[in-house]
């Protein structure tokens, strides 16, 4: 698509581009499901091999997309269903990687004082915090018998610290040596329709090109040496990305309607390449330091958050549910 | 242009979409200034008839704008010389209206939880407030001699309080009785290109359509009983208007660009009204509940809000300077 | 006492510091109740009389204490029992004044940048407001059918807004006329036993002399014209008070310890205000400005202040349960 | 003195607590400046020896304390002349330790959510980072050609993480290699008189038994493997400190005034240690648990935080002023 850079961070609509253009890709498996009872539709998609990762522009590994219309909606029960099937589908992607009661350090990503970026930071506050319990008063209580040793921190980014996030993790993790990492971070779609609604769950960290802000480098098992998971709630679009969008309906318009006809035979004349060349002519490049989000999205932040730090607690306490 | 409304808070915008087409209006008197040392650009556009206001679809009075390029940028001054440039123009605008003694409410308009709407609150947080201490003390030291008596308050946006935000400032207002009202607001910008480099200074207050938020009845003088100044900054442009503009720009790419000139006398056989329906189809209605920011908003806000609020405190000192 | 003042907003200790006298106070009725169950202790303290309120130094009303020890530890299910018995405590001091689906403001006081005065904004953050959606689009949904016209605002303190809150409160009644004003606030209580483990729930508003901050005129019906109800939390002590009490069990651990009986028997020949003179100037000036909370508190202004708005939410959502 | 312990952070508290005993401690060299125009106090105790440290009960290095009584009063230059003599003694202590150029962590220890112990994690935000820039672009501005390699860290309390702050603090050091650490920390003084006008500044870290919260493992050149430098303010006075003082007070008052003459001899009788068993019974172990800060904490430590971050900045920017 040149050098026009269409930023998804959801595997799901990198599979919807290549859907939409009615290929099959080898070496990656999707499965859906739907809960109508809750509202809850699950895409897995599992990119098998080399060959599907160069496809899909992603890793090799699970990405689990629970999508939900009334997400970010008020709720008196803080939508516990969506919290549980969160948790369900950490405890499988932990699964021999980390015993119930081993060692977890979460980490929130993103910029706390810029409103669709502090997702992360907002539900590490939220997060039952049990390492230093655990390891000054021992597994007294109850509820610590079972539970994971959950450590946490809110890096920052880099703007705010002058390093790279994944510097920090490092030492941390090289330090206190968890089973496991699960950062949390507030993606970029391709689409507003997806804003807010959707949960990304994988098993392959955070990879270059992902995400809102400027913590950009690879935080995954190479970077680390510990299995990174990764969860994820697209709640910006790239500027950029949306007028790019619409440009495309445009051409995709022209060709169907009815007045547009003789114009989109015109147009039909230029080939892919110039259409898009056009384009990025159109694309202001202030555009590229700029992007979108819901006016209400300081609502929409502290529920999603609340319901996935709810997610995690329940994911780390042990208690099969 | 149809039902699609491009929406800007500043006049110096609505003046230049005006000029783009080549039209003076009558009723509108505009100045220019350059202070090309301290890089400030000055543009007074006062509105002083009926037949000029419809034109400009903003109230009649005075409206200037401060630009300068490295307003939001890192500055080990925090930008005095513009401080001093707004405290210079709100004391102009105060004259005859308010003494240097007298009394100011400052209203820190829009939402503290959304990073670019935080404008006006955090504007709030680094005033010197006096008004308690001249009432209770007297003005005993030596700034309290000369300065206004300074009162603040922050409403909250209409989800937070349940309440059009006129209704508090009215209250307020008829409770302490202050000589003018100065608020403070976030502004929807119609260009990236303004956004975070432009103070706008109006003695019209805030009128419906304009900002951020919800906030969006007219808080001026007809409401209040009072004076009403606003200041604002443009830290947002709506997501539809961004768009919008982009697709205008095509339209008229397509008239000048070589290989455009087929495709666009063939556009061209479209007049004015079904270009805009086709644009207006084209933008998703999901796009009217977004706006679009920079992603560094957050270091933005906050020295922004710091120039302003020394420019107030310098205006409201009583001192000449 | 002198004229040091102890400092105690919770009618329950001005009642106990009465019966350590052995006294019974006429035109003051309390019944005490205990839910072993849910661990909640309850008393109700009605000063009936102009008698009873100068000896309790409280206006007349009745003053409800809910007492809980584990109040600010953490629990899933954030003590919905404390929050239940705080609704209907609430829905029992409304009847008459205010009709299920009547109209409420609610005001939280105090200072959201102190940890232990946050208590009134941060419940206020998490209230479902409603005012507006009624008022624009109906009762349209389940929960609006029921519901109470939900209004909220945060007034800030006097050094941040240079007005007394009671103006801005006023103002904002006289705007929107609420059947009913609550008050939400962070108060002194005399010992850190009680601190963060007790509610009051009062229909006599603020008084002077209650709070921890610079908020301090009074804040009832004679002043707003419509009924106040005021829920406070005691989450500071003063510092003074802390010292007077020690010294205070000073001279009556003098009084009974064997080796101290010599003593004891000495400082016996100090009458009661050479007593209270000796402890005035032991007392440092500068802790009239310094107050005592705990370490932990901003886990526990957080877990409370939930608690809080829920028992808020439960109350106006004009529900039986 | 038994085992309750006084606690203070001040070395500078430490030395007047036995000056008051009429002691010279060997190994301890004490020398005091005034700037009278400046109004700056600077008591500058270098501990020498084990001996001196053992006397002290602090380890053994410099300690320079700047005692100024209007710090934390408002001042239109943010106290530029106390940042100033603050970037002056860092700029000593780093003198062989880093380079002008070099590279600095600073740390900002506390919780942001306790408004005395926010000083650090407030001063972070202020800094000018630089690190990333440099590294990423080369020195290609003014200010960077002469610049400090900064970055910084907020790491959070244990309750927050989960995990020791030198853990933490270790990690990042080991991965990002600096050539020297800073960490801004609010401190514990012993005495109410000193809180909020008084910065130490010592290049021996920070060691156990120091600051306000739960961040109190040894964070110094033994833990971290680079010169660690600690800036700290104290906020706060711990409970049972103020009590104790108040009572140690009682007793000196009982030998001097007139009246007490009697109970003073009666009281003499008891030696030293009855004394202060008598303390320890009076003070409730609840206290343990308390600190007493200024109702005004949040303008106070605002303005302390500004202060010290541009002394920072000064003794970063490489530049001689």
């Amino acid at each position: 698509m040149g050098d026009f850079q269409v930023r998804t961070d959801l595997a799901l609509e990198a599979k919807e581009s290549y859907e939409a253009d009615d290929v099959r890709i080898r070496g990656v498996r999707v499965k859906e499901e739907k809960d109508e009872e809750k509202e809850i539709y699950t895409t897995t998609v599992v990119i098998e091999t080399e060959n599907g990762a160069r496809a899909m522009g992603k890793p090799a590994g699970t990405y689990i997309t629970l999508e939900a219309p009334n997400m970010s909606a008020p709720d008196e029960g803080y939508h516990r269903e969506i919290s549980e099937e969160l948790a369900h589908h950490l405890r499988e992607l932990m699964k021999g990687v980390c015993p119930p009661d081993g060692s977890v350090l979460v980490v929130g990503l993103g910029n706390r004082e810029v409103t669709p970026d502090a997702l992360g930071p907002d539900v590490v506050n939220n997060l039952n915090i049990t390492r230093h319990m655990i390891r000054v008063y021992g597994r007294i209580s109850d509820e610590l018998r079972t539970s994971g040793e959950v450590s946490a921190i809110v890096p920052g980014v880099m703007a705010q610290t002058g390093m790279e996030t994944v510097e920090i993790i490092r030492g941390v993790v090289e330090e206190t040596q968890p089973d496991v990492v699960i950062v949390i971070d507030a993606l970029a779609a391709r689409s507003t329709k997806r804003l807010n609604r959707t949960i990304q769950i994988t098993d392959t960290g955070i990879n270059p090109g992902s995400g809102v802000g400027n913590h950009r480098n690879a935080i995954n098992q190479e970077e680390l040496g510990v299995p990174v998971i990764a969860v994820g709630v697209p709640t910006v679009v790239d500027a950029a990305t949306i007028v790019n969008d619409t440009l495309e309906e445009l051409i995709v318009q022209m060709d169907r309607s009815d007045r547009m006809q003789q114009l989109g035979g015109t147009l039909g004349t230029l080939d892919h390449a110039e259409k898009h060349q056009m384009i990025r002519e159109l694309i202001s490049p202030h555009l590229n330091t700029m992007f979108v989000t819901p006016k209400d999205i300081d609502e929409t932040v502290k529920y999603l958050s609340y319901t996935i730090s709810e997610g995690l607690n329940i994911a780390f306490s042990g208690k099969e549910r």
